[in-house]
């Protein structure tokens, strides 16, 4: 277990009177013991006790040698993990569960009776997994400059010879070549009116002049992600989409802008949303500004008017407003920010400005 | 909604007196309305009731235009989807929960009393989705015919110049190049010492001479899965190496034997495994000896030593006895069947008698 990790969230545990908590999520268990364990479909819990009785609950089928500083409970396919979980857990009292824990898993552990109540126990980690230590900030740093590259090269492979998927396997060749660990997510490279859905899948559409093209692209590197948009357009542009265009990256500009230890998350969101409403495109603007970033490429946290949690040192998240007229163009721009003591570090360098390919 | 299969589920829905049921797998979903949705960490649920309110509970981002037969009910990133679903369920009654949703929006539902108890439900579209209906039956045989040529192709590529990753790699580009859509699993592909961990995840590793390559793969087609293993060895296969090669092989052809309508998962698991304890290797066969697909790689339902459950015309699921020899040597040896009316399809062609690659 990585100790000074540990102590926190242990901490955290005993400020809010929850002396025992679940963790499954893998990438919270990586955070914690520095080990990737995918299990798929069969139960992985880290059980966290204040009282020291921590425990790993792991199935034989993923065979983990080295010492984690935690003791493990194997079990088999043939065994009923949540059973064996049950009989360790302090019934008589409040269990924090993992917010991704499956029902499945839930569910038999209250048949089973394992805990007085169950509450989401993940805000405990999350939160301490929003501020990253230096060690976190410098991976941050560097996925991103390899995502920086990444777009470079990417962008300027754009032609009407090539389809959105196959940017997007082109993407994978290059994150290879500059030494990145692959996609932090599917990569979206959206053409014309495409683009107008934020969660496009890329398709066998290829170019046509006047078309946006925006692409949402990460990698990871050393377990750390990075995200960035760009949105350029093809051959020309026209002059509704130059004004999207530009509303767009003043947007985000604000929104960066105001990035600084104490104001709130839902307050950057309003810089952005603003001004876009101000421009008349309130309701094209359909998602929050952004999200927290880590481990995880959507890890715990978000830029949204709902969120009035205060902002502060070693948080990574994104800042990406959009505009998305269906079935016609849409436009998004997204860096990452890193927060330092007195504002924010932008961890992408590359070119936001109104480009047209030629 | 496609009704003959909606039709099923609510039949069995009325049959286990179950009045409601959540439904959150995108696989789920598809299966019952023929459509893709990938919420992420959003909420996505299809609510069924018997009383025919059926509803789609839908985030905003995720624009789906077409109508699906069912009402969609639209939220967005500010509002709680789960207080939505609240509002419409039927709070006096009992409700299922599919077995994959995240414990914050049930915890969450439950705070809300959204039910009078809260019942692990995916049993009930599981075991339908279990049998193959005819088109489906279709869909796996061109799925797994473009895995045996994608498996020719790439132990055609077996080098000392390729690492497991780069294999990988070039395997994504032959399921390309033959018109499958991508990957159903990231494939494992494993040398020597790597193979002797069931889930080995490819890495820089390259081959040397005497290692056994296993190669476990798998495609998607039309939104269907296909999992195959082969085990080859490279330049030459040491005396152990060949007894354990031939005894998963035996394995195999006996468990795929007695596959037929009537036996029991757990029938066909001990004809595997009883073979390959009689040989005195049964501590090294880890895992259940096979599991359902279809939509996912890893659909519900198992051959292992504990599902009693009864095979029926239309299931597929894999048989892939395997045996690990730790730090040493792998061998897993695996392919389809489709359960027909008097026994079963293999749905696998390619070769697996022992081969050395010279």
């Amino acid at each position: 277990m990585i100790e000074s990790r540990l102590k926190k969230v242990l901490e955290s545990m005993e400020n809010q009177n929850l002396a025992q908590l679940i963790i499954s999520d893998p990438s919270a268990i990586f955070y914690l013991t520095g080990k990737w364990i995918h299990p798929g479909e069969r139960m992985l819990v880290l059980y966290l006790n204040l009282n020291g009785t921590h425990k790993l609950f792991i199935n034989e089928l993923f065979p983990v040698y080295e010492d984690l500083g935690v003791e493990k409970i194997w079990f088999t396919d043939i065994q009923d993990g949540v059973e064996l979980l049950a009989n360790h857990v302090d019934k008589e009292n409040i269990i924090g569960i993992d917010k991704n824990w499956p029902a499945r898993f839930l569910i038999r552990l209250m048949e089973l009776k394992g805990g007085s109540a169950f509450v989401n126990g993940s805000k405990i980690i999350d939160k301490i997994r929003m501020c990253k230590d230096e060690k976190e900030q410098d991976l941050m740093r560097e996925a991103s400059k390899l995502n920086d590259k990444g777009m470079e090269k990417l962008i300027a492979l754009i032609s009407n010879k090539y389809d959105e998927k196959k940017m997007g396997q082109m993407l994978l060749n290059i994150y290879e070549e500059l030494g990145a660990d692959g996609f932090s997510f599917d990569p979206i490279v959206a053409y014309g009116a495409n683009a107008s859905d934020p969660h496009h899948s890329p398709d066998r559409s290829t170019l046509k002049e006047g078309d946006s093209i925006i692409i949402d692209i990460g990698c990871m590197k050393n377990s750390y992600c990075s995200d960035m948009t760009r949105t350029v357009f093809y051959k020309t542009a026209s002059e509704k989409a130059k004004e999207i265009y530009n509303i767009v990256l003043e947007a985000n500009k604000k929104a960066i802008a105001v990035v600084k230890p104490g104001i709130r998350f839902c307050d950057i969101d309003a810089a952005a949303r603003n001004h876009i409403e101000a421009a008349g495109y309130g309701k094209y603007f359909t998602h929050r500004t952004g999200h927290a970033i880590g481990i995880e490429v959507h890890d715990f946290g978000d830029v949204s008017s709902i969120n009035t949690d205060i902002v502060a040192p070693g948080m990574c998240f994104s800042i990406e407003p959009g505009i998305y007229l269906t079935g016609e163009v849409g436009v998004r721009i997204e860096d990452l920010v890193l927060v330092t003591e007195d504002g924010c570090e932008v961890l992408n360098q590359y070119d936001k400005e109104l480009r047209i390919i030629e």
